[in-house]
């Protein structure tokens, strides 16, 4: 993270047991790492423990690979799923886009701003209205429409566009099409979307004009992790507005946007300081 | 209400057409009566027209039964549908209750301390536990148990005791027992429920639990009328609240209930101050 | 408004007297005016009235200055202060920013993108950085620096400009320099102003580290018109977000970037729709 | 805590150093404790530790004071305030109460009903008004006057009652008198108030009559630990209500009623489970 620019993070998920925290935290303070930031979760329910570590680096006996190596031998002894990650190297972002614009101008005012830890190599759309904007910002824009009779000719050129521009984390920011399979599989965890409700509620397309019908006195946005099954996946935040019987479903949909941006901010926000931690349908999230 | 002691409330709904609001306002002034709230809402897609006014009747030339009869011809040149409250006259409201004491607790406290302008003549429950609770209150209790083979019984029993308490509203403060057709028709626009979830989302049993199942961010509650279909009666108020990876399902029923008591509470209070008007499956809700 | 093309907005405020909302609304009836919004309230402890309807002119048998002519007649009789605006005729906004993106990113893209309904002839800033993204928009971009030892000549020179650009309403998007009297004076009531503190907590500059001192648990923005005494101008908007022991400064500061840009963009819009009327140090707002 | 039985709480802190997380995990898992829950914050502008956890003593090998006399070594290696609690004995909470019920009710209703983890082992009023409802609840009374020109005998003697009842902890629910600096000062970090009022906005008396006459757009109540100074105390948790230009005065009070009584019982609550740490006029809130 920005914020702290010569630290890693060390991020940890595994069966509970007693001394976790105790090996995990002497570990580092071993190698002269010092916790900028440490969270951490039991599930009790389920007996499963979730770590999260921000480590002050600058004093620290050993290299990222040598960190790497020790710390993968102490894990495998306590059967962990972890990840370390250098801060400073920023995650590569593609951002999925449509017709819509609000998302996506938010997401690239916060990165042109500096207040989006990121690198955004490319945008990629099934419109051409957005070009100007994204190239505005000096990131290439890449039109690929998707026809209605081959969209896996589509989807297979949108995922040789993300290789080719290395992207680790695709956000569809109001992308409108169903993400193969294939594609899921292959960005599990990395691939983040925002529904334009308060999930569970009104699951698939037309949202807006099913809580206009239902007359719901709130409204909602969902960020979470995309799946193969549609607006099925590991929840990482949500948010609602309220709304009234004054409210058309044109004030919903213009309502909603405001919800909807923010809350992919915020998700997106937590996914790249890697404060989201998934199991199985659910995530912990160590929002600050 | 209270707040206004020599008052009508008059509200109204109707086809919209041009000349409504000068009609009703013109009647009005023309009887020496002032507004001291006036609502209204015209629906545009529906075409359809909401006014509720609170009109300072200290001045006024003509008593209840005559404007009733004067504005009632008026009212069927615009065909209204319309009714017309002195508010001097409280409601009377009847409070069922099962075992959980948070909403009911709640209603009382508002009602023992004036703030909740009505009557409650009764309280009936399927649990003997709250007896001392609305005793201390001062209010009749009446144990009625429902016995899985003989519901009806217990039904007729309650409607009974509450047409002798003349009960006008119902309130289903978490009780947990489904309401017969019979009685939610006898009780149309007059049935309150809380129910435990934000609706559409966990429709049904163990909403918290189905909340915690599908990790959610929020959890909320929904105030509606009851209907025959469960769970999808116009809805008056709902509220939301954030919770997190840290909340297990005990947190999410603790952290329920204070949604669960305060959006009762406020669409309780709409609902007494002729806030609410139903229209199809929906409301509009002139709160304030 | 853009949703309602063919119509006039009529906003009234005037000493409290039996038979308002009837003069009113039977005068546009009268007229073949039909009410697509009509509100209005009446401040009981000041005897003051406010009134704002939509008006569809479509079958209108009167133009607009027919309309203002004799509705000034009525208006007279009940001592109003009113306005009438066809809502064909856009406002015209003039954007003053400092060098902080957020607030301006956000007004350009929602007139960008057609959700705020106004012109943007040009912007005012005493900064270079944001021309770029200004011009993309096609809007002017205007450079005026404010020496501080010759503050008056930068507002000679910023006035003649809003002046030249016909600019009816005023935003200090983050402006931070204080506006001399005179102009507060000229655009009474149309000059806009975000400022970064819930109000009037944090009163004058740097309200984040005062914030962060005080070690309060929520932060937020208000959205004010300006007057001479600074920070004290009549409200408009106020919304806050929860912040924690674990928020930096930094941290308040970009938390608080989002609800100030969320709370101007909804002052703005209720000014723009004309939802907000001014009586001494207060506002009523119509909002939907 | 109720929710574990057996366990004990552990908060500590103490000047950032690094190993500090390490040497207290280590410690726990030596003696076979279980983290239950664990968080910890650094303040890294003040290198500051804070850290509180939550250990399963189920396997300890060691008694409470054993524990106490052995962390208390290692300890003072390390600078920490630090303090342990067996959670199977409850705080002994005072409730000081004035005129208003809205507070105290709520109060009485969470412990009533299992949900608030303490003892009450009596109220103490200057008012006979809420006797009764005490009582109800099995609750000792104490009626203590304060007369204007004797108030020391009055809080001597409220000392006395609360010595004798051997409270540890003394809430303010709605008690409009200044507590004088000695009683401030014996039960520093142990006596919580609620103010009516979102500080430091309309610090001091009439909150309400204030935030009317200023027209904010929110208003809101804040749980704080009293110290000599009014309402300057370290705060432990604040929300806001929205009102309007419709908010009479009296509706800001009803409205505010139920900001107080929710920031109340969260602040209580908190500081139950020992989820906050005082550190000079700041407070670490170690919420879920």
């Amino acid at each position: 993270m920005a914020q702290f620019p010569q630290s890693y993070t060390l991020v940890i998920s595994s069966p509970d047991q007693v001394g976790l925290v105790a090996a995990v935290s002497s570990f580092v303070a071993a190698h002269g790492g010092s916790l900028l930031e440490s969270n951490n979760h039991t599930d009790l329910s389920e007996r499963w423990f979730f770590m999260r570590n921000v480590i002050d680096v600058r004093n620290l006996d050993i290299d990222l690979d040598g960190f790497a190596d020790e710390f993968g031998r102490l894990a495998q002894g306590f059967d962990m799923k972890w990840y370390l990650r250098d801060n400073q190297c920023k995650r590569r972002v593609v951002v999925f886009a449509s017709h819509a614009s609000h998302c996506i101008a938010d997401i690239l005012h916060r990165w042109h701003s500096g207040d989006l830890d990121c690198d955004i190599p490319c945008v990629i759309s099934n419109h051409e209205n957005l070009r100007s904007m994204v190239e505005w910002h000096g990131i290439p824009f890449h039109y690929v429409p998707v026809a209605k009779d081959d969209k896996d000719a589509a989807f297979a050129e949108m995922e040789d566009i993300v290789g080719r521009h290395r992207g680790e984390t695709i956000v569809l920011a109001r992308y409108m099409q169903i993400i193969p399979p294939r594609l899921c599989a292959q960005y599990a965890g990395q691939l983040i979307n925002i529904h334009h409700s308060f999930l569970p509620s009104f699951i698939g397309a037309n949202p807006y004009q099913k809580a206009h019908d239902r007359g719901v006195k709130l409204i909602g946005a969902t960020c979470h992790y995309v799946t193969e099954d549609l607006d099925e996946g590991p929840i990482i935040e949500q948010d609602v507005v309220r709304v009234s019987h004054a409210s058309s479903k044109d004030d919903l949909v213009r309502l909603g946007r405001d919800v909807e941006r923010s809350v992919l901010s915020r998700g997106l926000r937590y996914h790249l300081e890697d404060r989201v931690i998934v199991r199985g349908n659910k995530t912990v999230v160590f929002n600050p």
